[in-house]
């Protein structure tokens, strides 16, 4: 099968080397266009990079000579690791040019019509692209996003609880310094120190949850009525960000049957069988002192969330510990799994998927 | 002035050594035995100890000989740091004895009429040691605790807001690894990490707070009535406990209400005369980033708890952040404050402190 | 193929745990005993072990129950991951009932016809077993080290010198906590801290590299002739140690004719073809900043040596820092690689590695 | 006594917050001007700084409006914490302008006529600034310079042992991240990470303790002669540079006379004598495992230089281990210190310390 070329937009930061990293190898898609600033333009990309993850980029890719913003893209796939002023119009500008584009970049999660997916949690919210198409008279382009990275979590914990009604979420988050990109977060800030704020994600985990476990009704997404309220804070760990959540439900499940329902959930075809996809979304750790972020961060190659800690809370009815890896699920992995959900539904053109294993709606 | 002569039970731990190096040049009390494991029984403090804290032992304390837990004690005064098994009679052995014991174990916490004390919160639960005394027959001994060391910056934000009638309180602690002791939290485990589960905390942060806030009404302590559930996390930092607040009141105060509360709260005469209060016990810090845990936990000596982000909670009403360190005002800290409260109230024996500044009651 | 059964020593140790982490789906050996304390003995893996590695132990050993040390073994291959007082006697009663042992374990790799095997390094040395079995009488049992974790990046990057005459070597190392297993450092005495000194480390520094760039004749290995010179110290990092090392060497070689010894550098054969040989057993990085103990320790699956910062010493001739993660290719993984080597050499009786890429000497 | 002003170059940067820090309540000094970049100036000295320093500025200087760089000064007295650039032209400038300029800037020191000051290894320099000042036409201005963060240690642990004849040193450090100024060090390059490489700090290592360590003879320093090379490493810890060294010297003398030398080390009159002059400027540490950077880089308030580990080298001869505090005693400490031996010296004009203790020659 033939690859689909795709450009990564914002390919020197941090999380943009996380795209190039995550899609080396990958079945479907090949790194074909690197974007980077105005400084970097024009070099290759193993020049321009100061690559902050792990080893050093893959060969394929540092030949690339990077692009600047506003040069024409070829690749029919973008994925967008922008910061959030350069996101807003270039986004729209592509996909208004026939692109699909995948973005991390806050600046249009919360558009009208911009479908905010994870797929095991709300897949049908794709059916928004249509609507999207038709409104701005699209044809071949689309702008889908992911959550905010500590966002995320929270959605994959409570997808599988939406049977019981979710009522009220109170949140204390953990965060990584990978969460605040590269230089980010000074060393003499957060060695020895916990910062109990983190900029501006309070108020994503107040509303992007309630936008993603909403329901997909009449050409718009109905927003889940649930009271949110998140404190997020910031410790001195690499990777992975942890999330103290205490909910109010309607019902009145067990601890075995919220267990039950987070080990069973899968989210719906053909999401479980997307390359990207991790063989078990949730994990529930049953030991006391898990998950840890260290520890627990790499499960389903970060694709997965790690839960433990359920039990009863006195103010709210329950409480528990839910663990994401900030920088793959949260971000960059998160908008791959994304694109390939929009392959196999047939959102990028003539692309077909080697995909078989599953009937495709 | 003469001065007090005092025991440390413990003096080789971590909290032990505390003791040791806030009673150096204090001046009123006198380290003149150091009590230990019967393993280091009988070496010079400075060989039996393995010093954990920044420096070297104070010379003085460094030539004692460590007596064995079970040797007799002359000192009048003993500030306990054991381990809870080793705690448990061994007090009351002590203050049945005559001693008067300042303890920081948790064995005996909630013993009836053993006061629970945070000097400005409730010093008048001092008043609990006459019932002490006749129930058990003792004329000079008492035992008298200290709290938690995560419960510790719970009571101190919460004692300035009685006034407005507390009624649910959610916590979520990020605590520091010398709140374990030594050796405690292997590096292993907490390095690049998060640990979402402190054994034993959670427990006490829902019930010491509402002893502490209690009121001492006929002969006894009439617990407040409030709601609390904790979430207790461990953090890669040395010291220094941050803990998430929720809270819900009975009247609708003011954020600058709230504020005002804590920054003109000093706690009842005779507290704020005390040679180790705190010249402010409470701080609130305007800037929306603070507290942090490094760069905050020394305030006042340690002996301060500092606030910060205040702001409404959509579930709870109210929400904040509130700091103290662990093993200074957590532990050894408050023990002395409370060992010098004691002092002035008359339950020294004889012993008058140098301490002429307040008309004592 | 069937594959070879083997037995864990010290199974539920920090190194045991990579062992058993490491041979999950090895091509030729299976994990079918692993021997723990007589604490843990009679349970199950899972149940015995406190895992500190990432996620949780493979789910095939979890099930196993655990042995006692003095049990009677049935796997031929037994890898030994003891304490060293443990590993005294028992590593030689084992290899004299037959077993073929590869220890990590330091208490028996000064013992003369014991090899001490790097295999890039110095895979002829295997040829010391037929001298250790004529000598004690035994037919299929044997005993193999590998070095000391810092010792091991040493020994690599000084291998592909040995043309230049080496010799004098001087070395400070940082080295990772995981080097003092688990429990080990704790936590109060490294985070935000240097220890300078690591008990133990210095000595086998300044020995074991001179026994394995040494030669085997007349059935003994002659030490090489080098002055070394070691300063071992403790940083906060997880995993990695990092060797500063000055250099004197007899001829001057450039810069240049260094660096391409080392790319060049793959050991004799059948040594690049076994199943855990990196494919480049020494990176030499062009960037002035690295190796990075983080970026760099898993290069090549951790069995990868990375060396940078090669310049002039104005003191000896030459310096660099050399990097090698401490519990893969400094510990688990080499001795799993030594145990390759020998299924080659056919040292494990009558079992045939699938392996048929190269002419066996 | 009236104290004399002071101006702070650079004041909101991260060495100029510890000058501010460190001159609060000094018995001499008074903060009474700062200077900041053209982008803070017209502030207040608060609005103005991101304090990095524990808790916050202090409140006289919290007042201060902050000048730019080209304001004219009043002070008499200058510290400068400019960075190396903005350092060059401007402190001339204001030497010639009058003031007395003690700079803890790299621009200058290695200027032939500038005094590279450690008081008690070369307080005897000073006298270098009658010839600056002599062959610039100066009559009450100078510029006195302390030496590189990292070099300090070497130079204090150097200068006891110049009596046994310094041949050779050879260095590797392990250095705080606050050495890097603020924001500095990015945090995603320093957790769980060792940089084996630090910008420019390798030269200063090798040539400033040379100058420091030489003797002022016909009006120009004559360095010592000797061979150093150095290595130089960034570790994550906030503050404390630890320094691995080895050294030849001509003599042989014993351990105990080396220790011997740095246990008498006071350093020539009126130096123990000045306000900020630790009571021992090397401590040595006899326990194997000190000095640890957390623990002893306070010794002596942040002003006393910690020795341990003293042994043979095989290679050198001898070796040990030595640590300051980088920002305290190896930046701004150290000015002040400079400052003081200059104003007993009568150099900061009609200025007259409340000094009486000592003849000062």
């Amino acid at each position: 099968m033939d690859k689909i070329d795709v450009a990564v937009l914002g390919a020197t930061g941090a999380v943009g080397q996380r795209f190039v990293q995550l899609l080396e190898n990958h079945p479907w898609f090949r790194v074909s266009e690197v974007i980077g600033s105005s400084r970097s333009a024009g070099q290759t990309y193993s020049d321009a990079v100061n690559w902050v993850l792990d080893g050093g980029p893959p060969e394929a890719v540092s030949a690339l000579q990077v692009k600047a913003l506003d040069d024409e893209l070829s690749s029919p796939l973008v994925f967008s690791a922008l910061p959030k002023e350069a996101a807003d119009p270039r986004e729209f500008e592509l996909a208004a040019a026939g692109h699909v584009v995948c973005t991390n970049a806050s600046a249009n999660r919360m558009v009208e019509d911009v479908p905010l997916l994870l797929p095991e949690a709300n897949a049908d919210h794709v059916g928004l692209i249509d609507v999207q198409r038709a409104r701005r008279g699209w044809t071949t382009g689309a702008l889908v996003a992911n959550s905010n990275c500590t966002s995320m979590p929270v959605v994959m914990a409570m997808a599988p609880l939406r049977r019981f009604g979710i009522r009220k979420i109170h949140m204390v988050s953990e965060q990584a310094i990978s969460g605040a990109g590269y230089p980010g977060v000074a060393s003499l800030d957060i060695l020895d120190n916990v910062i109990p704020y983190v900029s501006g994600d309070e108020g994503k985990m107040e509303t992007e949850p309630r936008k993603m476990l909403g329901a997909l009704k009449n050409e718009a997404i109905e927003w889940l009525d649930v009271v949110a309220g998140a404190t997020c804070t910031r410790v001195p760990v690499i990777d992975g960000h942890l999330v103290n959540i205490s909910v109010e439900l309607a019902e009145q499940p067990s601890l075995d049957e919220i267990i039950a329902a987070w080990e069973s959930f899968v989210g719906p075809d053909p999401v479980p069988q997307l390359p990207s996809a991790p063989a078990q979304p949730v994990y529930y750790l049953p030991q006391i002192d898990r998950p840890q972020i260290r520890r627990d961060r790499n499960a389903g190659q970060g694709m997965s969330t790690s839960i433990g800690r359920l039990r009863e809370c006195p103010i709210l009815g329950y409480k528990f510990a839910a663990l994401s890896h900030n920088t793959i699920r949260g971000a960059a992995g998160c908008s791959i799994l994304n694109a390939e959900l929009l392959a196999v539904k047939g959102y990028l053109g003539s692309f077909e998927p080697a995909y078989s294993s599953v009937a495709v709606l």
